[in-house]
């Protein structure tokens, strides 16, 4: 077996019920947090802590080249791709700015992109290869990248893990990975094309429909059964990382909270992969991306915010981590109707 | 004319339109923090900032009971309401948890609650009278009780104002509260109390007929046709303390983020009286309360967050507090792609 097929953890039922008591006894009218009760309970049982933490979080961006960028699929040049790594390092980026304003520790792991980058500090610089192959032609990877791809998602987690992280996000940046996520979500999930596809990060009309259609051609091209044969075929290096993340940190036990379109699609591949990863994804927000509704409902996820957002890095993500915030906070330190002398219900 | 029909000021247009161009040179797909962007330019404007601050925010909440609670329309008793305040200000509800947690000023404003409480730090105490009247027989409020309460709102924004706050935030605690707030909309509106009345605190489905009748047979007691004629016959003290709060903030120039069911009752009333409010309102949420989601269409607001909240004390604006902190800093800090060296859109 694979480590990637290793059972994941459970969240423990036992913190999970307890928290539920403790938030019927604080002084609100039951379930009138709405879903800052679920998630305080979700954290409570997932860190097997009666007052969960969400103090130390580990930012992880994948960074990768698509060579499906070749047909004229995305609005941006492939080299803002490794313009945009030196940006996350430099602070300019939203990634950046949240990381800096929630006190997280942000790294970019290039997993493989067109070009050289020089090593600095923050920087994982394990490049698989110079981006990957053009889906449209050929498999984006061979199946030994696939498995360096999601090893390093692994060890990322693993990093995580050792700076005993209480939260795990992965973003991710790789001009033309909309149209990556979207084949492989298609894929996945036995979808037309065009109830996926949308304008990543800025094609017009006419774009999106050649983008439609190079993708549509694309998975015919394949006959594929497996959730690793779609990734190895449709990529990329940073959605394989990704997803190899999400299955670690479930077996190790650090939530998780999932971005955008992209994210959505590792963590369906990741699910696809190994099931037990699904209690440890908290889903941040539905973007404005079509696919992101698609994958979101696959998974049965309940996003905590709707913003029309689009921009991936795990950005999505970050600016809801205040929400998570507020949701211990209120979950630790409120007053029970005991405590504050507080008239519960009426009977 | 009465202080609440003067007009409020405008915010820049010159601001807001040097903060869209702004956002569209930030290192990220334009258009891609979605809300985000938009709300950011909306406090440059207001504020006549090229970068807005959300340092100093100041709440006030409104407290005061409710002569409706006598016909048994709430799942709570009117002792607490009185209990809600000392727990406000001991620290253990959630809007204090919250204020706590993001730095900001918390005061108490007893517009008429049915007891006696003592003079403590952060608690206005002003009491118009001990509650309103039961507004099933007679209208909740005289004109001078009407008027005193508009200007308890008037005081708070100024002390804001004083404080040199960067946004307000009302809330408000009233026991039978969603019943005042139901008959307030219902009647502004022209619309069947059944589209608006919930469950407010949690009664049940039984109890839930009984409310919509007795707000019924109110609303048809009456012929009202001013906003300030229906405020004073429904009330409550709280509520047009908040439409008095809202009206001065946007006056004196003062951002205003709006809470709940309740809340935005009091706004759809402020903007009822004083159209040229509405500028100066960022609407939170959208809570679970039915008559919340109608409120907020009549308003046409596009409120942020969507989480199924439905307390009331400010809280769910309290909790948006932590994404317009993001929308600020994400404006003031990133990148531009001339500064980071990221290319532009191909053409």
């Amino acid at each position: 077996m694979n480590w990637f097929e290793q059972p994941c953890r459970l969240p423990s039922v036992e913190f999970f019920e307890q928290a539920q008591a403790h938030q019927s006894n604080l002084t609100k009218p039951p379930g009138s947090l709405g879903q800052l009760e679920q998630v305080a309970c979700q954290l409570s049982a997932m860190q097997e802590r009666q007052s969960p933490s969400l103090d130390r979080i580990h930012i992880s961006i994948f960074a990768a080249d698509h060579g499906i960028a070749k047909q004229g699929v995305s609005a941006f040049p492939q080299s803002v791709t490794l313009q945009m790594i030196s940006n996350f390092l430099a602070g300019g980026a939203a990634i950046s700015v949240l990381a800096q304003q929630m006190q997280a520790e942000l790294e970019v792991v290039n997993c493989g992109c067109n070009g050289e980058i020089s090593d600095a500090i923050g920087l994982i610089n394990k490049p698989i290869a110079k981006g990957t192959a053009d889906f449209s032609i050929q498999p984006a990877m061979a199946e030994d990248e696939l498995l360096l791809a999601l090893q390093l998602g692994h060890e990322a987690a693993d990093r995580a893990h050792q700076q005993n992280s209480d939260l795990f996000i992965g973003g991710e940046m790789g001009i033309a990975n909309t149209s990556s996520a979207t084949a492989l979500a298609a894929s996945q999930l036995g979808l037309p094309v065009a109830d996926l596809v949308g304008p990543g990060t800025g094609v017009d009309a006419q774009q999106l429909q050649h983008k439609r259609e190079v993708i549509d051609r694309a998975i015919a091209r394949y006959d594929l059964a497996t959730p690793l044969q779609r990734l190895q075929t449709f990529g990329g290096f940073e959605i394989a990382a990704l997803c190899g993340a999400y299955i670690r940190a479930a077996q190790i036990g650090i939530p998780v909270l999932v971005d955008g379109f992209i994210s959505s699609t590792a963590a369906l591949m990741a699910v696809s992969i190994n099931s037990s990863v699904r209690p440890w994804l908290i889903f941040s927000h539905a973007g404005a991306e079509p696919g992101h509704q698609v994958v979101l409902r696959a998974l049965d996820a309940s996003p905590l915010l709707s913003i029309g957002m689009r921009l991936g890095e795990g950005s999505g993500a970050a600016v809801v981590v205040s929400l998570l915030r507020s949701a211990v906070e209120l979950h630790n330190s409120m007053a029970t109707f005991a405590d504050a002398g507080v008239d519960g219900k009426a009977s």
